[in-house]
């Protein structure tokens, strides 16, 4: 490569992050060598706060400035009630549908053995030892609707249902404002095998 | 959205880069939230050095560390050839040949009404003032092989032959190691007009 050397190694840095490639990186390596220095500044800030201010919850592991986090911490909320999640970004989706006043805890990823993630590698021992505190009414199981989140789910419910806590599963259907004639097997399948009296 | 504020701001810098949408900006600013410390100071560094060393030539507009850039001041090229390429980026995919001996002329675009970007949006002023200087021999127009392309080439080809200088354009045709099935009928009408004696 013939571009100078700063340039070779921005690109370099920027093809570690997931899902850019060495295209994207050239591409977005030139437009920071072309955005004014304060834009460039605040992407810095940005990176260096994050990196400064952000941290993991010491209960739930859930993203948060202050540690236990606002979650953990608030007196509204039902502390008898944990949403189990893979990951923090999980949290925001169940916060949206203003449904939820519970408490959560973030597992920080999947069971997965091909990639090598057994329960040691999840928040697993964190959410056994709330769970053995006492006053834990119900786990909701909140990984996602896929093999490795059925998976996590599967493995969670066999640790949990003897420490005699109420053990449930997120319901898998077809989803609002879709048409049946675009749902998977699979999906079709979970939403005839979860039906209810109306 | 419910993450930690700098959280969120490193999402919405991620933002603004081009290529890089909501999902994508979310994941990326996770993963940076995850790296360790250093990796991430080593992109911090990375974008700081391209802001504070790497500049553009003020002869060709490439890259460069130094200016005048490597090319401008090389002893070894030849100074009366000039290849005219929209983007720093294509003086790569030139050198990478490395049959080309001349030097460069960057335009840092291509004429493209829709985007607003005219003639004076482009270093063509910069092109006429070296021809100008006299001693070029022949110009080598390597705009991109598209719309945009095409349409800078001709207006350049028009200003410049009056200069008296020979004005030339890359081979447009089918692509080495391609299948003719696949070629497009505008590529293989290049491709049949172009044809040489063999």
């Amino acid at each position: 490569m013939s571009y100078p050397e700063p340039l070779n190694r921005l690109v370099d840095q920027l093809k570690r992050l997931p899902g850019i490639g060495a295209k994207s990186a050239q591409r977005l390596a030139f437009h920071i060598l072309r955005t004014p220095r304060d834009e460039a500044e605040r992407l810095v800030d940005a990176i260096r706060d994050v990196k400064d201010r952000v941290t993991y919850c010491s209960v739930c592991s859930n993203t948060t400035e202050a540690d236990p986090c606002i979650y953990c911490t608030s007196e509204g909320r039902n502390h008898r009630l944990i949403c189990v999640v893979e990951e923090p970004q999980n949290v925001t989706a169940i916060e949206k549908t203003r449904d939820f006043k519970g408490v959560y805890h973030v597992l920080m990823g999947a069971l997965s053995p091909l990639q090598g993630i057994g329960p040691d590698e999840l928040k697993i021992k964190g959410l056994l030892s709330r769970v053995g505190e006492g006053n834990i009414e119900e786990i909701i199981l909140a990984t996602n609707p896929n093999v490795e989140g059925e998976a996590t789910a599967l493995y969670l419910a066999r640790l949990l249902k003897p420490l005699g806590v109420r053990v449930t599963r997120i319901a898998m259907g077809v989803p609002v404002g879709s048409d049946l004639e675009y749902a998977d097997e699979v999906t079709m399948h979970k939403s005839l095998e979860g039906r209810r009296e109306v």
